[in-house]
């Protein structure tokens, strides 16, 4: 294969520890003519979508996490990725095939195919991989229906209800018969969640002063809660958990409210446990990656549902490689819905 | 039947809500003659033990707690009793029989039959209906075997190790194979905990000065915990719950810590909820209560266990009815080990 005027591959190294919110300053661009030697077995991938998640910062704590070792300075940004494959020696690919993988933040990777998971792009949009068919649709099936066990006519409540998981458990939550409250930040948010999404409830945190007040309003319009799904944690969760019902059950899917600093030096919120006592309440903490392995029981309940279009999988898309480090800055202080996501021209 | 001195009916009535500790200056004692009258199926029982137990200042708390109301103001302190039967009528009981309920603070109780259950002198001492044989037990056995899940090989640490919940799970836990450290506070109570009840490890609190150094103790001493059963939270839990190892089972049996007002106006700690996430770990509360009907399997189990002397059940008994309320009390203050018990004269 020649080409005259070989395209560049560019990376984002991550190059500094953030204290508090991360963003641009904690990477830098790097870029170098792309090469097209592959050994056998391996897969040369074009990035078309390039995903930021919350977790990413949580790797980037100072401190053990759910990894041993924070992630790495000086390398590639770890994330999923969906592509085109551009070339592959002794793999079962062909250029133009779409795939997803764990390619990290750059616009080519080179990886062998064992790592790379082929995609119908006739099925549903190829981005949705990184979303609702993908990491984020894992985390809210298997966190509400292997954690939460929701029954029909229980309630449901969801923090960060408008993103990219959150707005998939409340409706799955909704498919199982629950009464769904959302948690989210603004008006137009809540808006979505009972007017497009068909939440039973949504309240707007920012509205209240404190989590008594919080708390009294989840009292008031739920009557009290049997699912608490939970990505945000601090004191969203200090006025979700005093209204538990008996034999509450919590998922911990995130605390993205903590990760700007608090994982590093926790920051201090009343005590519950005892809550926990009087109702016989579990929390449980769940990770995307255990049930990587069961990606085929949430697609094959959830693909018809997409394909179908019953399920509303928001998608925030911003153009431009060169957008990823303040896109993910956007994660913790911006005003997206559903998934965000970075699109790379080709 | 004829009495020419009729017995003293003596009870203890709960006449002051507690803001901090509980003692006697929130209960008043009440005497009357005793009456021997009897319905159909009514028993008349003379108080043996009486117990205190840390769940009582739970429901003394101003707000909702396992019962949705508070103790009420004015009647009898509820407690379970060790007694013998002095009258019967159309009643499987004869006078002499020895019985077990939730009789409250008073030397005798006129009551349904049915609330009592009949124990054996002969298979071991009547007290430990109040203790390793009764709700204590319950509570340990299926607090441990249920919630904790303990495997062989695994860490086991208890909070509250010398109290007498906390006892009794230490000794279950080395019978299921584990490896237990035992957190108590002072080296008296740790050199019982090694020495008589045979734990692996044993940890004196009050030997730290905060959690993070007690923290490192307990990271050093067991290299990560799997099942940590508390009886005590605040600072102490704060220190186990960063220590815990991948799918940790953390079980809320008490919170003897916050008792003492903080139920009522909860203190602050920090937040740790990122660590379940981390390690997909669980906490769940348990209630005595919810294992009541499942006594017998308790029984079947632990009893021939004390009936061989292989366990060891610690009681602190306390003579006279008048302690009662001094000897809640030193269940918050004092340096007891295994059950707290009040034994009245005949």
């Amino acid at each position: 294969m020649t080409v005259s005027n070989p395209p560049i591959h560019q990376q984002w190294i991550y190059a500094r520890q953030p204290d508090a919110v991360v963003g641009p300053e904690h990477y830098e661009l790097r870029s170098q003519p792309l090469s097209f030697a592959l050994s056998s077995g391996e897969v040369l991938v074009a990035a078309r979508y390039i995903s930021v998640d919350p977790y990413m910062r949580i790797n980037q704590s100072r401190r053990p996490t759910y990894n041993a070792e924070p992630h790495p300075l000086g390398v590639v940004q770890s994330a999923g990725v969906v592509g085109e494959v551009l070339a592959a020696r002794d793999a079962p690919f062909a250029p133009g095939d779409w795939v997803e993988g764990l390619l990290g933040w750059q616009t080519h990777a080179r990886v062998h195919h064992s790592v790379l998971r082929k995609l119908d792009p006739t099925l549903a949009p190829v981005s949705t991989a990184l979303g609702v068919l993908g990491m984020p649709g894992r985390t809210a099936w298997f966190g509400l229906t292997e954690s939460g066990r929701p029954h029909a006519g229980e309630v449901v409540v969801v923090s960060g209800a408008a993103g990219a998981v959150g707005s998939l458990v409340a409706q799955f939550a909704r498919r199982h018969g629950c009464r769904v409250l959302g948690i989210a930040g603004g008006a137009d948010k809540c808006a979505w969640l009972t007017g497009t999404l068909g939440l039973d409830w949504a309240i707007d945190y920012r509205a209240h002063a404190d989590a008594d007040s919080l708390s009294r309003a989840i009292r008031a319009t739920t009557g009290g809660v049997d699912v608490y799904f939970d990505n945000v944690g601090g004191w969203i969760s200090d006025a979700v958990i005093p209204q538990i019902n008996r034999r509450a059950r919590i998922v911990i899917c995130g605390s993205i409210s903590q990760y700007s600093g608090g994982l590093d030096a926790p920051e201090l919120g009343p005590r519950f446990l005892h809550h926990l006592l009087y109702q016989r309440a579990t929390i449980q903490g769940m990770l995307a990656r255990d049930y990587l392995h069961r990606m085929d029981e949430m697609l094959r309940v959830v693909g018809p549902w997409v394909q179908r279009g019953e399920i509303v999988f928001e998608e925030t898309c911003v153009d431009g490689f060169e957008q990823l480090p303040a896109t993910l800055n956007r994660l913790f202080t911006g005003e997206h819905r559903g998934k965000l996501l970075v699109r790379v021209a080709l």
